[in-house]
């Protein structure tokens, strides 16, 4: 998956990041110097920096790479995909990424939780995916009668299920069937709203009508009449 | 709004913000020192942090307050009031505490469009609301199946729609029916997730029929016989 980046850069990197999730686990994050986790990792100051251009940015060392992924799903989605499924793919490999990362990724939940920088960081890198997947869809629905507002509103709520099915398995310490309940989730949003904020309004050639089971017949029959307007 | 808050403190507090955004417009947000905006506002440096704790601060003197609100809405709403109404009513609040800032939050909004900080304490901001509106839905509906997951895809929609219609009126410069579009846009989030994830699936006592206007009648009849099994 990180093809492209040499062997040696990816061990360094991992290095890194191993060596601050356990100084910041044991420590605490204030507590803990970049010259700490840099020793810790075999290598120099100077080359903490090379990798990470801050502390805090050591726990999120994929971020870059999942937002070039997220990326890359909607510029090759085929065109007649629905923007809403093209939406949920691109968000599911953000969560692919997260079990690819075991237990680093069960640290860092702790560590977000624990420290408010951390958290802040965590905050702004949801908002980033939130922000790739609603440009995405208002790129393919903003021309549309309130295709924004659907966008804006859509892109929200897949961020949200991906947010919620990934919390829970991190609280539950990395267990749980997560992609069975991710694809639950996925399928909920897609079925609420799938359709554009406009066009789930157009009633001009589709009828919805609503029945209790146990509604005589004839109701039902006079119900469906007057809403096909015979 | 701010009673209980003394005139005077109202008055000073507003003053620092008028003299911030007046300077982080004119030369700009790392430029501005706090010395500046507190001798432009008329009162010293210490008086500044007794209002407000840094700098980014100066320009959302409001929020806490609104958060309260926010706060008050929930634990004074209705029991029987549906949970996504009275999130509604609750962000709908925030979006008319904008409106009454007037040129303030136009300014703002071109503050941070501008300057990275004051988009990531935005950011912060929104979120905190986002937290507040999923932390009510999860305590009305939690308990049930799915009910967490749905809080927290209807929270982020309800907060969605609002920063939507929001930013549409502030990119136009304060201009446009922006209650007109608020109550569109959360009218919409009402009608499509105004049901929770797990009771969206019940289909023991309702039947939904989806037809096209035009079919046959005797098919419209066929499909409706067979949802209700007859």
């Amino acid at each position: 998956m990180t093809s492209g980046v040499p062997d040696r850069r990816r061990r360094v990197r991992e290095a890194l990041t191993a060596a601050a999730i356990d100084l910041f686990l044991a420590k605490g994050y204030e507590e803990t110097t970049v010259d700490e986790i840099a020793a810790a990792a075999g290598v120099g100051r100077r080359t903490f920096f090379r990798y990470f251009p801050s502390k805090e940015d050591v726990i999120f060392p994929d971020h870059e790479a999942r937002l070039l992924r997220v990326a890359e799903v909607f510029a090759t989605a085929p065109h007649d995909e629905p923007p809403l499924s093209v939406a949920c793919r691109a968000v599911h490999g953000v969560l692919e990424a997260y079990l690819d990362e075991g237990v680093i990724a069960v640290q860092r939940y702790r560590l977000t939780r624990d420290f408010p920088q951390l958290r802040s960081r965590e905050i702004a890198s949801a908002h980033s995916y939130h922000i790739a997947v609603t440009r995405y869809l208002v790129d393919r629905v903003g021309d549309e009668p309130d295709g924004a507002l659907w966008a804006e509103v859509a892109g929200s709520a897949v961020v949200a299920a991906h947010n919620h099915v990934l919390r829970q398995y991190l609280k539950a310490g990395g267990k749980g069937d997560v992609l069975g309940k991710a694809d639950r989730a996925f399928r909920y949003i897609r079925e609420t709203l799938g359709v554009t904020a406009a066009r789930s309004e157009e009633v001009d050639d589709v009828v919805v009508a609503v029945m209790r089971r146990g509604m005589p017949l004839a109701s039902v029959m006079s119900r469906i009449e007057d809403a096909l307007e015979r």
